[in-house]
């Protein structure tokens, strides 16, 4: 490619400090070097972790930043060493990587890479800690590795998924984070039997997509929990079959579950991050076999207590991150999934923006509308 | 035989009220009502269990009352409605039972039986809610449903497990509990793989059962915890590699374990029943893939409290009760793994009392000396 090895001038939605509008600027992305892919993004959608980085309370400040990383896009080029993906193949970048060297990568059992687990203090490249983001020199910093609210971009090759280039990158795109997470903290990691009651804490787009994976286990009951009633009609496009909103009862949530549902249920996914949900959706499991999943990231403060017997009396509690994909290795799958229509993605996909609109995305997650806005790079 | 359907009057040891040593007397039992089994105890032996209930600090207290539930006999006579075993049989009772009608005990992962599940409270019967066992007419009270310190005992069928005839009795009773719980917890609940590195917390029996567990699941590094030094040598028969006293550390032990260990153990099994030690054994397994069984059963005002990023780093924390055998469906393989020589029974065994000592094996078990003490019910 014409552009290879040089830096390419491009548009980028800029965070210049903490909550304020993106500014759309003009950016040079420098070359790809050993083991960096440049990724030209045609599609990106807003999902709440960027909200939470760009707003920063509590979190480290890191500014002026590039966020974005759920995306689908085509390889410009690569650096040297990299020889997974090709100029022209299509990607999804992820914000946690998988570089297939580590312990984590070897098992069978984690996604959790050392070296590319999902670092959201660290704006640079690893390779040599620096930005490959600049206007006039300066540097702009990464977001989790991806920065996908810019034309161009460029990820550590173990933060690029190569996919099937016939999935449309429109729809795909959502299936680089949340979608995938919801899923397969369904799928991987709560594995619902045939015929199963499922509980779902929190139906944003994480929870509607472990709703969506508990349905094709083919769980019969899915209960959603969710302190927004406005939630509950949508969630039955994701399979919930029954809504429960706490404000609605006096006594504690998950009383009022063991009694609908002669126990317990058999599994839940907690998507909420928030500490007591997490306890309610682990004390709502039946005894004996019940499994509760946590996806939801909570406060750093927060303090998860119970009493020892619920799990003595055989429940089980496990955290997920990612769904359990491996990025590289299961990602692929996912996309299949979609293609053979297992999978339904457009029903995330409530909305859709121009690149140069990118804060009208920002606006309706702040007002609670829609499930996912896709952000078009190219008109 | 002469004795079905009679009365029979045997030697019991009573405990006539806590903490005090037992005393030998002569009761009646009474035959066997539908459901139920009268069994001839062979072998007893002593449980924490019953220390726990005897002494009765914080428990309800039941008395007079027939203590001991890690037992072998030989079955005497049944009630109406018993099919699945017959006078002659060769059993072993058990404190929870398997009725394999309620949904527990048709879930393939439950053992936890609706209608025999433990019961500590209770000293009756259930059919008909009065003992089987009397002095001049006066009820003597029943002890989790088995009552195995005396001559006979009458217990519900669901209770009863049908072993190989050709077990010794005076070797495979103490697979009724202790041993089962903590090799269950081991083999079938924390499933260490091979070459896996397993923590075990409290080294009684039921811990080194678990050891054993984890050595015959072919775990290459078996790390033994607790405040005895004393039982380290002996742990080392039962597959422990590795002794941490916490006593010997002043930082938390689970820092200990981490940094002794790469990043965590893949696995640890709580046998001792403190909170304190539940929550190490949860934070010393490694992220990724790492696995905290709760086998000890804990105060009943304790609290589990961790930081919820614990469980989302991909830990699993889950409890077992009785190891997850299904009494009757499961303890008879066990047995057979002792026969075939893949479990050692025998190290568990260190002492041998007749039934007219009795009370020696509790006061070897308040000096901690020891892992079990058989009671030799005829001589």
């Amino acid at each position: 490619m014409a552009t290879a090895g040089k830096v390419i001038k491009c548009k980028a939605a800029v965070a210049w400090e903490a909550g304020k509008p993106l500014s759309m600027e003009e950016v040079e992305v420098a070359p790809p070097q050993a083991m960096e892919v440049r990724v030209k993004i045609l599609f990106t959608a807003l999902c709440r972790s960027d909200v939470y980085f760009w707003e920063a309370k509590g979190q480290t400040p890191v500014f002026p930043r590039i966020f974005g990383h759920e995306a689908g896009g085509i390889v410009e080029s690569v650096g040297e060493g990299v020889t997974e993906v090709a100029p022209g193949d299509h990607v999804l970048p992820v914000f946690t990587g998988e570089c297939k060297e580590c312990l984590h990568c070897k098992s069978a059992e984690s996604n959790m890479c050392d070296l590319l687990r999902i670092n959201t203090d660290r704006g640079v490249m690893i390779s040599d800690g620096k930005s490959r983001f600049s206007i006039d020199g300066k540097p702009i910093y990464h977001f989790v590795g991806t920065s996908t609210f810019s034309e161009y971009t460029v990820l550590h090759v173990g933060c690029v998924v190569k996919i099937n280039p016939e999935a449309p990158l429109d729809k795909v795109c959502v299936l680089s984070c949340g979608v995938s997470t919801g899923l397969g903290a369904s799928i991987n990691v709560a594995k619902p039997p045939k015929g199963s009651t499922v509980a779902i804490f929190g139906l944003g787009a994480v929870g509607l997509a472990a709703a969506e994976g508990a349905r094709i286990a083919g769980a019969s009951r899915i209960i959603g929990i969710d302190l927004n009633t406005n939630r509950f009609e949508e969630a039955r496009k994701f399979g919930c079959t029954e809504f429960v909103n706490p404000k609605d009862h006096s006594k504690p949530i998950q009383e009022v579950l063991v009694e609908m549902t002669n126990g317990g249920v058999d599994r839940s996914v907690e998507c909420s991050g928030n500490i007591n949900a997490m306890i309610q959706a682990f004390e709502c499991v039946h005894d004996g076999w019940g499994v509760a999943v946590l996806v939801g990231v909570p406060h750093k403060n927060a303090e998860f207590k119970t009493h020892p017997m619920n799990f003595l009396n055989e429940r089980t509690l496990k955290g997920t991150f990612f769904g359990n994909f491996k990025p590289r290795t299961d990602l692929p799958n996912v996309v299949e999934m979609y293609m053979k229509k297992e999978l339904e993605v457009e029903k995330f996909i409530t909305h859709s923006v121009p690149f140069s609109e990118i804060n009208k995305a920002f606006d309706l997650m702040a007002k609670g509308e829609g499930i996912r806005c896709i952000i078009r790079m190219e008109n």
